[in-house]
């Protein structure tokens, strides 16, 4: 079984500049486009974590909530919040920048999984994640209900079995 | 208030063929890129829908069981679910077929958010969706509670207020 | 011989929004894109007939009469109308639309022909089409003066033997 | 009425490198990405002769004989050989090189039809062409058939009437 | 006259993964392509700097002694160095990975030049960079002969008054 | 040894259309956008020469002095300058068009060197190359110095070795 390592060492940053065809008629860069630009990131982080292909497993819920203007900064960080055999859950978070006017504003952040992969394709064991600071930690803890979540949502895990994940929504 | 509109009249059928630089170094569709592709499919129909600009509001969970190929044609097709307000929920299936193999396999499913705005960007109020088929009437009723489920998530709705989530999850 | 199979078998539709880098400086989608476009759709009809690797033979007259505005909704459909031992005849139909404006109009019609190739890019023979809808049995028929006419431009068929296209010009 | 200009004049060279987005599963060029290159090159040729923007109004029948790979070099002659009020149209040759194989194959060659318009996209008059040497004398005087044939085709003219198409048939 | 900012305010990390467009028939990334990839990096630095809109103004001799291959992290870091003026110069360091391999190499740096303009594109004045660190201070002061070697090229200045370059090629 | 060829037989002409994803937000070509389009054009000229694959080995000092605007043409000349065992330096000339506004003006040019290998990647020995106008003859002298400024640049040279570089800088 491989070594655990430090959540910190998967640390991915990602800057893109917004292109015209990013962009929607309101000249916004297009959600599905950012989801794009997202999964690379993620991928990176998962991939030094693993130092394996990955490849994209699921994406949880990502909300929009600020447009992103033609010509933005994008600037994503990603890291690894925990192992689960031969997947790994990334956290990204997302800046926009306007420069020119001084203005950053943290428009998304997301929770993708990624599972590593030998040349053929087939899943193989990764490190443990180790956190370190509060959030790290914060993130490890919380990823079991998440990942209870994704289980339940693809009909592969009973609602009754979801312990962490009915106490987080205080169901009992 | 505009007219309320049949699911059926949004239906938006997309066809993309799988290029080399959508795919990974096993040669096979990225994640991120589908999520590209399922935004834009569902954009449409969300436009037919409201005869409006819309802008990704969310997307739900997607989970990514099959690997596509290089090569592959890329089927989706994306159906508004159910209004609310100026907000419309899509739900979007994609198969992937390897045609010189005869091979046709589901891949994925999922629900985005899109909000109709007008060119200054404001939210505008869309049509009401009237579900005919048993399908479109049952994603018509769950559409509440996978919108419970997006505002919990966003930290804009209390777990205990989310009647149609709790039923759902059998906590009760 | 492979079994024949129905024109309507073939059927193929494809969506796609003009972005920015498909338009010229007057803001409309390239006529030489629009041709990427419809060449994806027909070879997808084409492969979808044959159950083969395809690759493009030729494309007949198209005009652009309509120009299709930056943010359209581009949509083709494209079938299989006749074949020729390793060759097929697809005929496309595009549409644009700008949906929040509620105008939809019919852009162009082409024919593009395939011919089907095995792995190392030799012909390999195609099923027969049977044609149902009248439609499908105009463009049946019609299927052979268009041969000819390829033919007589690329040099290959005299004039005088082309007898469905010479009946077709009324020249007799 | 603007001053006449020789055809020589709108010349144009074009040159790309095969990428492998251009190419199919069978690593050649792509019949839709080449006649997307071929517009381009041909449009440069039209905006040359009218010092206008230029819009495509057609393209004839091209046929595709030799497989281009990836990696070649494409290599686009396009020259302007007649113009009608404020139609061109343009011929266009395809060179393919395998420069390290030392292998260079004529691969196509084509007539596109360009309109040039004002700011507003009004059609507006070209100055006539002068052509020079015995070749673009040839392709001078039988631009009126190809012509004629567009407009038979389009439904816009009688084929009785076509009377340099019909002496070219040889139908009489 | 803007307020000096120090170098390490313009830090920009930026990271891509070679896609297959990117590359070429030896599946090794583009000289040409890393050089677009830079520019966008120095020109994000440049603009954190000067929080105005940028426009590249030189590129300085660059060699690419390793090559990266298809799938490879590559990754840049960019700051400024010194401000002359309306101009800037960026110093870019890039670094490829290959992940799984575990192998990460130092592949190029390079010297970008920016000028910082209004909306118009008119030059305006930048702030002057505080450099801290020993690295950065050498930076800062070798930016003269670097200058001058820059306009000694474009022949506008003569190389006898470029006092910093002869001394660094030691030519007195 | 491979024969000698002459400078003249390299020549490559290339042209592309500014599109808007080329563009920053003043609508102006990246300059980073420009040196990929050359490193391109520049790399078939080496091609040309030794008939080989050709990878970049650098690039000298590249100024932008003038902006090229969204829609223009861009032409680019390359041309083999010099050979030395493997590698080759290729002389690219760029004329910037606005065609509907009757202007074109010359805004770069710039040495870049490549080194032809073999399938395996080894560098391979390239044909010298003998220049006939004054022109290629004067670039073919100057070549040596430039090449020693790049070993200088690179720290691969002593500057009191680089006889011609320093008799060019009038540094004796």
């Amino acid at each position: 079984m491989p070594q655990p390592k430090y959540a910190r060492e998967s640390m991915t940053v990602m800057t893109e500049m917004v292109l015209p065809n990013d962009t929607n008629t309101l000249n916004n860069l297009m959600g599905g486009r950012l989801l794009h630009f997202m999964d690379i990131a993620a991928a990176i982080a998962a991939q030094k974590h693993s130092n394996r292909i990955v490849v994209t497993a699921s994406v949880d819920n990502v909300s929009f909530a600020e447009p992103i203007k033609l010509g933005n900064i994008v600037t994503m960080k990603a890291q690894v919040t925990r192992a689960f055999s031969s997947s790994m859950e990334v956290f990204i978070e997302v800046w926009a920048e306007d420069i020119p006017a001084g203005v950053r504003v943290s428009t998304n952040s997301a929770f993708y999984t990624f599972v590593a992969v030998d040349q053929s394709g087939r899943p193989i064991e990764v490190p443990a994640v180790i956190p370190e600071t509060d959030e790290e930690k914060a993130r490890y803890e919380s990823a079991l209900r998440r990942r209870q979540l994704r289980l339940v949502l693809a009909g592969r895990m009973n609602a009754q079995d979801a312990k962490e994940l009915r106490e987080y929504l205080r169901v009992e």
